[in-house]
């Protein structure tokens, strides 16, 4: 049981952590924190928090966690202004989608406190954004990835873990680097190829011809170049290093393809294109196993 | 009303296409033309077609539409059986998503009796293949697209336009180049993307991690990639110098990103994002529009 937790951005991330621990029994007092009065207003209404901090004291005041679901990029100011009055007994988190500058961030404005910062990450969104959006549901049978620093008690750690595991999810571990390698992989590069297919289309002559025949497969690939420009210019900065690495090595394999076709090599496409095929089954199998059988999933 | 049409190839567009002019009422006898006994056996019991043609002679007898609906590679192998026995008022159309190959087979198989031929190619599918996903309504409000030879008469396009007016498709017209270009763009470059994304990442010898932490962005993005090998390496081989030129332009597009994230340029990063952002959501707003006023949309 949590006596007393804050949500600094009650937006859709933060507003499903409070409803699902608020749907679980599991938390006394939800406190919001945020830069809208509008989304923190309705945020109340919603049944989301059960009041408005009057200021980062009073919300820290004998809270038990905090979880941090503002913009990655305010991690540092978030965290400074909650160190003057951070109390031994607080934990905080976040659900940030980066972890390295994240943990930078937290070790500058933490300083020595910085062992009751425990980074983690939930693998799971929507469309849709703001306290409306929010539901009791969203984290269930979903991964949350947690980067534990070496300074984190084990009862820290189990604090932020078995919340997370109340709204449903199903907790794993990395270090923060391989969080940051793994997620420029699959989810920064393809966020990034994506926008840049969408703009290269835009600017053409005949571009709304171009939308005008476009398809379900254009929609669905396309999908993720309606995420928040801020949001993926903030996640390409702050992961910049991984995510040139991935950029690389897909012009590497971009290359490699047109040197297939330009030799019109089709055995050679045939079989790129079948392990794709084959790799992608095979991952989706593995997905529906894994939801068929949630509690067997759970690392921690 | 059609007495008597012909289906070469009783798969999913094959076989949506009989049952959407059946529900239509517009059509006599369907016959069905395939490679696959059991496929055509499934057809006639899923009641997709009357009966399966004893040869091609049989088939074409007082045929008036043709529709092959085989993969493309089979284009001048059907045709070339066809001609011997092609009557002056058949009309044969086709829907491979390759205009100017198809074309060029289409020709060299016909010689002088092209002018009936109407090539086409419905831009609708499914994630299912075969008589069994099959459906009347898998045409309702998609868009086919037609491009006319000089020498078809307007008597004969008009059969093919009505046809596919009656099974609820919006007819389009473009010529065959453009056709090939405009899909090159927005259909055939993201498929050769996807495929060469989830290729990669299956490669590494981290790949088990990597599919590990995809999440609903790398699944959206790569639903693609779950398409036919075969029928791609078709696709690619047969529309190369279009691809090819699609996959220069994005390369460089990927190397100018490359060049703005390794410079650190965050609004240059965020303007190109927010291009994207946009343009995807005007589009969106279109189809929306358009399916809510499907009359306004039907070009012929």
């Amino acid at each position: 049981m949590l006596n007393k937790i804050v949500i600094f951005g009650v937006g859709l991330i933060g507003g499903s952590f409070a409803s699902a621990l608020r749907k679980a029994g599991a938390v006394g007092e939800i406190v919001g924190v945020g830069r809208s009065t509008a989304s923190l207003q309705r945020a109340k209404e919603l049944g989301l928090i059960d009041r408005i901090a009057t200021s980062v004291e009073d919300a820290m005041r004998n809270a038990d966690l905090v979880l941090l679901a503002a913009p990655v990029a305010q991690t540092h100011a978030i965290l400074s202004r909650i160190q003057p009055c951070l109390e031994s007994q607080t934990v905080i988190t976040d659900a940030g989608s980066i972890k390295g500058e994240v943990i930078a961030a937290a070790e500058r404005a933490l300083g020595a406190q910085i062992a009751q910062f425990v980074p983690g990450h939930p693998i799971a969104g929507r469309e849709t954004t703001g306290p409306e959006a929010a539901i009791p549901d969203l984290y269930v049978g979903k991964k949350v990835v947690l980067t534990p620093l070496p300074q984190n008690s084990q009862e820290q750690l189990a604090r932020v873990t078995q919340a997370w595991q109340l709204c449903g999810a199903n907790v794993h571990m990395l270090s923060a680097q391989e969080h940051d390698t793994v997620f420029a992989a699959v989810s920064h590069l393809p966020h990034l190829l994506a926008f840049a297919l969408v703009d290269e289309c835009a600017r053409r002559d005949n571009a709304d011809t171009l939308f005008n025949y476009a398809a379900s497969g254009f929609r669905d690939f396309t999908r993720i170049a309606g995420s928040s420009p801020e949001m993926w210019r903030d996640i390409a900065l702050t992961n910049k290093a991984a995510i040139l690495g991935e950029l690389d090595t897909y012009l590497q394999q971009i290359t490699a393809l047109r040197a297939m076709l330009a030799a019109s090599d089709g055995p050679a496409l045939e079989a790129m294109f079948a392990n794709a095929q084959n790799a992608r089954h095979a991952w989706l199998q593995n997905i529906e196993k894994a939801e068929a059988q949630p509690e067997q999933d759970r690392d921690a």
